[in-house]
């Protein structure tokens, strides 16, 4: 059990940012720090960031530490503690992030894939709070997701994150660096809206799109969804399009794990509300051999901080696991 | 724990035939027993089969019967032992099949879903005997999924079965009963193997397939698998066509689960020896995010036994859940 008047630091680590928060034993989030990584500088410069953010936070919270918690966009090798992402974290290959933080804080330091903090978060203190299994889609850059049942992550063989976000939708989709074609990052995140925005460009001068400044080259999927709510017609069919996708995906999830909830977030979902009603008409449908129906579908509560608690939730799971 | 000398029973209740067996507390198969169950006839001609079918089998083992294990054909509802399906038992809806076993024979009465079964047993005895987390995919008549972590049956919202064998492979598909078109069953399952080849039957009456006799109303899946065999380029075109479906279900399963190990059987798969080369080379081709070459893709083991199996472990867990 977790003693009162402590805390649980999680840290969210990102391509652009680090995020550090001092969160209660409870769940309920004390203070938070945010810092840039500068990635591109390599874990030289990226490691002391970190550290100072937690001094900070800490210091900020004047209780003491039980344990820390990350969670990090990877791929990641959790059993060494090690970050392996030279995609987004340039430089950051191998790099024990484990060690460093265990030495000078001296607590449990826990390592989670970003999409898997994520979700335990949620699933602690967010839209999945007091469901038995949860699955939590992110749809922003790429599509992350992840399952938690009865409070833990559903890890694959060998501990590895699956990555729920490359189903596979369409067949005639777009090839993706997962080794497929249109698998549903491939298809609904945003770089895949943007994608499809830029081939719709051409075909109509008469659209939203083509009054967007160094169009279509800059084209991104806010713009699709910025076109949608003014009306323009190539714009909500693009809109449709990516609910569509989005649809099938769902049914997918919810044919194969039938969980208890579905919790959506991240960037293509701000604008879930231009969606909404074409998904929930269409997952009706599916409504005959399971059901469907009764699985509760909603965007996240914690929004931005998902991976902040998830990481302090870790933290706290693998201090209790150690106590 | 089991007691040694004593058995369990498993009962596997499907369309046509319904077998019981005596099977110790290791997993070894001491007897078995088949029985026509006449669906048409109704739970009133049924269950006196049933219970005649285990009796024979008790009185052939000569042991204690610790407990009964019901895999059945579903839908079912399982919270109430009932089962619920006017599809493939015409007549049994709404019957209650394990108050009257319980009742003659005073022993615990565990019901599962025929998939779930099949894969417990495949879990407990066959090929997925070992392995943390396995899944199983039958295809024949239609595409059964099951999903065993830790040797418990996932299970979805309110206990429901998950109907994997309906994710979603082709939005170009065929349209499915279970309200979405495309899935997985609509388009490898033997029926679906079937319509296809009634299709690419009127446009080659130069293949194997227009030698059939009724062709093409009495076309089956089988005959497709047989030309292949002979080298008849429209049913191996067929058989190609088939893989790469199941490729495309196989590396949705792997994306979202990452199982330790895929167990694969039914009708259709007795011909998995023309479809294995492509279906692995395929896979290969997916192994950039996901360490899909680790998980082990096999055959199942105990073949038509694997629900008699799984039946007779889901009696096993009860009664030590009981005990």
């Amino acid at each position: 059990m977790t003693p009162e008047n402590t805390i649980l630091i999680g840290i969210d680590i990102g391509g652009t940012n680090v995020r550090a928060g001092a969160v209660s034993p409870q769940g309920d989030l004390l203070f938070r720090e945010d810092a840039l990584i500068e990635a591109a500088r390599g874990p030289d410069y990226g490691l002391p960031v970190i550290i100072d953010l937690v001094d900070t936070v800490i210091a900020q919270a004047g209780q003491p530490v039980l344990a820390l918690g990350i969670g990090s966009t990877g791929p990641l090798d959790r059993e060494h503690g090690c970050i392996q992402n030279p995609y987004t974290l340039p430089g950051w290959e191998n790099v024990d992030i484990v060690s460093p933080l265990r030495q000078r804080f001296g607590v449990p330091v826990a390592l989670e894939n970003d999409a898997d903090a994520a979700a335990l978060g949620e699933a602690w203190v967010g839209a999945g709070r007091g469901f038995g299994s949860m699955v939590m889609v992110t749809i922003g850059t790429g599509v992350g997701f992840a399952l938690i049942k009865d409070g833990v992550i559903h890890r694959g063989i060998g501990g590895e994150h699956p990555e729920g976000g490359h189903i596979l939708i369409d067949p005639s989709g777009p090839a993706c660096y997962c080794g497929a074609n249109g698998c549903l990052e491939s298809l609904v995140a945003g770089p895949a809206i943007a994608a499809f925005a830029r081939e719709a460009v051409k075909s109509h001068p008469e659209s939203f799109l083509a009054r967007i400044p160094d169009t279509p080259e800059k084209l991104e999927a806010k713009h699709v969804f910025d076109g949608a709510r003014q009306g323009d017609s190539i714009c909500i069919g693009l809109v449709d399009q990516t609910a569509d996708y989005i649809v099938r995906g769902l049914i997918s999830i919810l044919m194969m794990i039938l969980p208890d909830a579905v919790v959506l977030t991240g960037g293509v979902l701000r604008s879930f509300d231009l969606m909404e009603e074409r998904i929930r008409a269409a997952l009706e449908h599916v409504n005959v051999i399971i059901p469907a129906g009764k699985v509760h579908i909603q965007l996240s509560k914690t929004g931005q901080q998902a991976g902040l608690f998830g990481a302090a939730r870790a933290a706290q799971l693998l201090q209790e696991k150690e106590a």
